[in-house]
């Protein structure tokens, strides 16, 4: 009997390479790896050689990955993808020509998802996001946050987090949950968005309290919410102990990164026209840089984060999809990761990082995204020859298995 | 007895939403349609109240589409998926800052592809290309053209060729094959491209004459082969009877696009810079204009191919992946038609249609590529509301099943 080993562990990985990305730079490369964990998290990641007995002997499960690569679980940070309905006829009337004015007289735009969405009830609503998280996870997230916002109203806004909640039960993917009110003005409030406000001031603590809300979220734009209306949003979840992030200087700089930095907020997200003053606050909160390349992309946007401020600054850069109906219909945090080679010059560890490490970090959750002894034991097994590859593929099925807290999740 | 139908249908399927793409604008939809095949050919493509009978005792085999969209199967028809190695590395160099110098130094570029693709054997070729096959049929492909072009020695070149065949009996993906010996000048030939092509030339009819070439291509431009070299491989093909495309005006202008339509060829691909000169003859000949936007979004090139003049003149678009380690490691013809949209600005449908029968076109295979009486029964069954999600979405898995000659790929 080994006495060394009063309990076995729960899982072994043998045969890997492991992208630990557990040093600040770098993959943390191992090759000829090993992963252990006991109760959902990693008691060992390192090489095999530190491994002090037969595998067999160590582990009630052995996984022989084969000789294939292991890298964190992948976090996508920023998503909206409960919803109802899609926008795919907007996207071809816009291509066949229409303004974005002929689409909004027609009720497109924003407006048409609400609608969809508050026509839906919960398990409608449910079967229609359902495709969606598992087209992220067969591309190997492990973790998503999901944001609330095309219910604007109550009910709508608590079914869709509820939802978003029903997808971590169901699909076993870690789900975080952002409650997003002030995303946009709902019809019914049109030319009174202080009053709005008030009302998203109200509901949050409700929904709070209902256990669906993780962190809060707001859009503050020239086309959103100004910067004291946001302000209030943030207060009232200061309140509640919330952390909160903000979709910040997209289309033009409002000092938004600024803002969301003000109250220690976990991200900045698109931040696109954040000023330099921006950076540095971001990097005195330590609030992270959520890129959305997805975005970016559809919307042929040319103006690009301030990637090297970032970088100077030591602000931490996140990749998210955006997963959304209108300008980012994107399905795949390898595609966005990819997308942020392509046009912000990201490196592909950058991007892997970003997708894991840095995802995680906009999430509050320090508990992932590296293979380290004492974080969750959430990670996937790719069919790569190298890490970058992860980001150089455009689609590809490169998955082979994922698994969260230990637990190999279902395809 | 039924005395009307002497012998039932191999299969029907009914209650779908078929995308027909039978007149030469619109989706030509038909909503509660049914689709009905018979040795291999489509018998029926039209609404269900024009059954004579019901289902059951029309077809051997009726499948229940639950109200989903059915297209053509998509023709990616420009791939270089058989090759070995990748080249993600020299991805992560070119963003961590490396010069197309440095990495051609390196020992980088083209030449380490040619490099990996003579060291590997036909199962090692076979075997590392496989993946990206079934990448492409995943999403809906169900016939593709391969080139070769890696091996640039008989050898080689025959390796590839054999491989692409053996990828085609395998997955029941339908292989058509190109002959692209004209790709680039191998190291063994530097200063010699003249005497290479004289080498190209004598190994196509040995090619040929083994069953493994259906079409021939080069690459014709200031980094590839001049005019008369093509010129010279485009004679060789006409002697032995067999169609040529063309690598074309994709850096710059070098009247390609007017030299393949000189030949009556079947396609001019990339074709960014094509002057209207060309596009008449295009026009004239027939030829069909192959869009391959990854390749375009890898290589952040501005320049668009004259797609007004292509419209005008009722030059055919096909969109097609390009799949390549270099300039468009793309695995999914659907996001190719998505970067068709966005950065080419076509119409869903364009790019559908791009996809589908302009594809056969630049294949030279009529009988495939619309829903009609009479063609292939090759069509994909999507989980989709409407044709225009094809391009829409980024990523996700919208494929519910592909059938080629009515036989259900599996998946
Ligand atoms: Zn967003
Ligand atoms: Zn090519």
């Amino acid at each position: 009997m080994d006495t060394t080993h009063a309990r076995r562990w729960d899982g072994l990985v043998v045969n890997a390479r492991l992208a630990t990305l557990a040093d600040d730079t770098g993959y943390g490369a191992i090759e000829d790896g090993a992963l252990a964990w006991q109760d959902g998290l990693i008691t060992y990641a390192g090489p095999a050689s530190g491994l002090t007995a037969a595998p067999d002997a160590l582990a009630c499960e052995v996984v022989d990955a084969g000789g294939h690569w292991i890298t964190p679980g992948l976090v996508d940070c920023h998503t909206h993808l409960v919803f109802g309905g899609d926008r795919a006829g907007e996207f071809e009337r816009r291509l066949q020509g229409a303004s974005y004015e002929d689409i909004a007289r027609a009720g497109g735009g924003i407006v048409s998802t609400v609608r969809a969405t508050r026509a839906a009830d919960e398990g409608a609503l449910f079967a229609q996001s359902l495709p969606r998280a598992r087209a992220l996870m067969a591309d190997g997230v492990t973790t998503v946050e999901i944001k609330s916002g095309y219910g604007l109203d109550l009910d709508g806004e608590r079914r869709m987090l509820r939802v978003a909640r029903r997808i971590g039960r169901e699909l076993g993917v870690q789900v975080r949950t952002t409650f997003l009110g002030a995303h946009a003005l709902p019809p019914e409030y049109a030319g009174r968005a202080d009053a709005y406000i008030d009302a998203v001031c109200e509901w949050l603590p409700r929904l709070h309290g209902e256990g669906l809300v993780d962190a809060v979220d707001a859009f503050c734009e020239r086309i959103g919410f100004d910067a004291a209306q946001t302000r209030r949003v943030f207060e009232a979840a200061r309140t509640l102990g919330l952390p909160v992030k903000l979709h910040a200087d997209q289309l033009s700089d409002g000092d938004g990164a600024a803002l969301v930095a003000e109250f220690g907020g976990l991200s900045a997200d698109h931040v696109e026209h954040t000023s330099i003053d921006g950076v540095r606050a971001m990097a005195r909160a330590g609030t992270v840089a959520v890129l959305l390349p997805g975005a970016f992309h559809v919307l042929r946007e040319t103006r690009l984060p301030p990637l090297d401020a970032f970088r100077e600054h030591g602000v931490s850069m996140a990749v998210a999809t955006d997963c959304n109906p209108g300008t980012s219909p994107l399905q795949s945090l390898r595609l966005a990761m990819s997308l942020a080679c392509t046009h912000f010059r990201l490196t592909p560890e950058e991007a892997l990082r970003g997708a894991t490490v840095h995802g995680a970090g906009a999430l509050g959750l320090p508990d992932r995204g590296r293979l380290q002894a004492g974080l969750r034991a959430d990670f996937v097994l790719w069919d790569i020859g190298q890490p970058a590859e992860l980001a150089y593929w455009l689609g590809g099925g490169l998955r082979i298995g994922s698994w969260s807290g230990g637990r190999r999740l279902p395809d």
